[in-house]
């Protein structure tokens, strides 16, 4: 018979302590107390586990500890991104710490130093232009790191990034098929990946699709500008908007709100990532959903492989999709009144 | 004539960094490139910057950096709480770096160790009943430690929380006044201050404004329990809900789109602190607002008090204030129907 061979969780869990406390305290660790190191160990000498002694060799220089950059806390795409990461991290016995960098080249080199200083084992970060030499430093240095969410054009970092080619075609050709065009698009600023490669892909949406130029509003990541752009796209004659981020989404929402459009009838409303704004509404609107969570785990999976001495490939892009609502679900009427 | 004294902000500035890499690369910290360490000491010298002899000599032990210890980054109102702390600490030259404890005191012990060992210069936590012997510990032990949000009864922690009893006071006497009696309570768990403490308010608002008893669900800090506690309040028969946190809020909100119930028209809604998903509604809801950004501020600044070696007081309560918006300010129809 093959039992199965014991693992650190299971120490941890007969000892009742979290992976990373059995961890330190097999390796002695004096934060723990030694009531708790003599349980754990003997709990691995019960079990009779026994860890790979190389796998060992390897740990007692780290830390257990990840670094996380994200640009906001506040945004709840990078705050549940953070959270996956961490649920992810912790079940293969590494603590997270996050760091907020505002936007803020500055501070996203200010973070890394920060964590550097720390000796975390990897560091997980949302990248800026500007930040290509402290980043390809760092990994140059020995530090594992891995790029999310957005993609930093002239490095080689690995990089976790979601596609959104499919899902905005399948949002543009929803939204033809219902009547409402033409559909304005709410891009995102040009000097991130994100913001250049989303525009791109409604751009070829629309023309794969065989519809003429379709109006788009130029902007930035925030809620003034996406309530900026959707009044002069509806001030144009928009039948539908489609918002280039969360926080542009959210400001759509505001504009409509203000004005008394109603969305769902007046208007179809697409956001972008799965906010509980949009989708608390009474008329619950549509998105595209990047699947945040499944971004952080692979994004904590590709680390956990640089830091275990794996080479992982160079970029992955998960999948992102479209949740048809109530927002745009419907037929727009009138179509005889355009001329 | 008197010269203001030049500062590390002013060296910062002066060299085009931010304040904690002047302080690293005054301390010469190797992380800083030896190009900024040069041109920030040559600022420095330039300026006539002469650091306090005894506060170099402090600081050179320090680390710079502060901990913060929160229940959820998902949860708006910690990820705008340590947002408002890492902006003040920011000023103040202190990097922050963030540990999410997902509401469980385990978790909490074991992020408290791992930044008690990357040398936090301080914490700020949000505690959990059973984490007060690990708290008291560290504070012990010379590390500053000051509580937010939650009181933890049994420490004589330095703790920041914000004043529930004005607000809800206002909260049911703006109800009482338009009609919307009964008015039900959607109450936090027991085990935590706040939860204990709103509820306390509440009853003490009804009995000082000389209502009979009013109903409460008692439930915790989600939104199932928002969501379930709403049906059974209106299954009751209240005219008017007041929810005790913000996910019981966002869960209120919820039951009410399932049900069609017409928030500000069939039910009058008070949701807890201000969060865009209440604020972003086609009718936007009034909130008892605890002023988040302030509690931040406030909490930041009792530790660096620690950090100096001084004595703050022990407790410190900020203020909360009820913002009216349509939720709530109608007036209820029909009171000859109720016999």
């Amino acid at each position: 018979m093959n039992f199965p061979i014991p693992t650190l969780k299971d120490v941890a869990a007969a000892a009742g302590v979290s992976v990373s406390t059995a961890s330190r305290a097999l390796a002695g660790n004096p934060v723990i107390s030694q009531e708790t190191r003599d349980r754990v160990q003997q709990r691995a000498i019960d079990l009779n586990y026994r860890p790979n002694a190389q796998a060992r060799a390897l740990r007692s220089s780290r830390t257990n500890i990840i670094g996380v950059a994200i640009p906001s806390l506040v945004n709840p795409f990078f705050a549940e991104m953070a959270a996956a990461i961490q649920l992810e991290a912790t079940s293969q016995g590494f603590s997270t710490i996050i760091s907020s960098t505002s936007e803020d080249p500055a501070q996203l080199s200010d973070s890394l130093e920060v964590l550097a200083d720390l000796r975390v084992d990897g560091i997980l970060a949302v990248p800026y232009r500007g930040t290509e030499k402290v980043l390809t430093e760092l990994q140059e240095s020995g530090l594992p790191v891995v790029l999310v969410d957005r993609e930093l054009p002239g490095t080689d970092l690995v990089t976790v990034a979601s596609d959104p080619g499919p899902s905005l075609k399948a949002a543009v050709a929803h939204l033809a098929k219902l009547g409402h065009l033409p559909v304005g698009y709410l891009s995102g600023p040009m000097n991130t990946s994100t913001g250049s490669r989303r525009l791109a892909a409604f751009l070829t949406a629309c023309r794969e699709l065989g519809l003429p130029e379709q109006p788009v509003y130029r902007g930035g990541y925030d809620r003034e500008e996406g309530y900026r752009g959707t009044g002069q796209l509806i001030d144009g004659g928009v039948r539908s908007i489609i918002a280039g981020d969360t926080m542009m989404s959210i400001g759509a929402l505001e504009a409509c709100h203000a004005r008394g459009v109603a969305i769902g009838r007046d208007l179809a409303l697409i956001g972008y990532d799965d906010h509980p704004v949009l989708r608390l509404q009474a008329c619950p609107v549509s998105v595209i959903d990047q699947q945040v969570a499944e971004l952080g785990r692979t994004a904590f999976h590709l680390l956990f492989e640089l830091i275990a001495g794996a080479s992982p490939p160079a970029s992955v892009h998960t999948p992102s999709t479209l949740i048809i609502r109530p927002s745009s679900n419907f037929t727009s009427p009138a179509k005889e009144a355009t001329s």
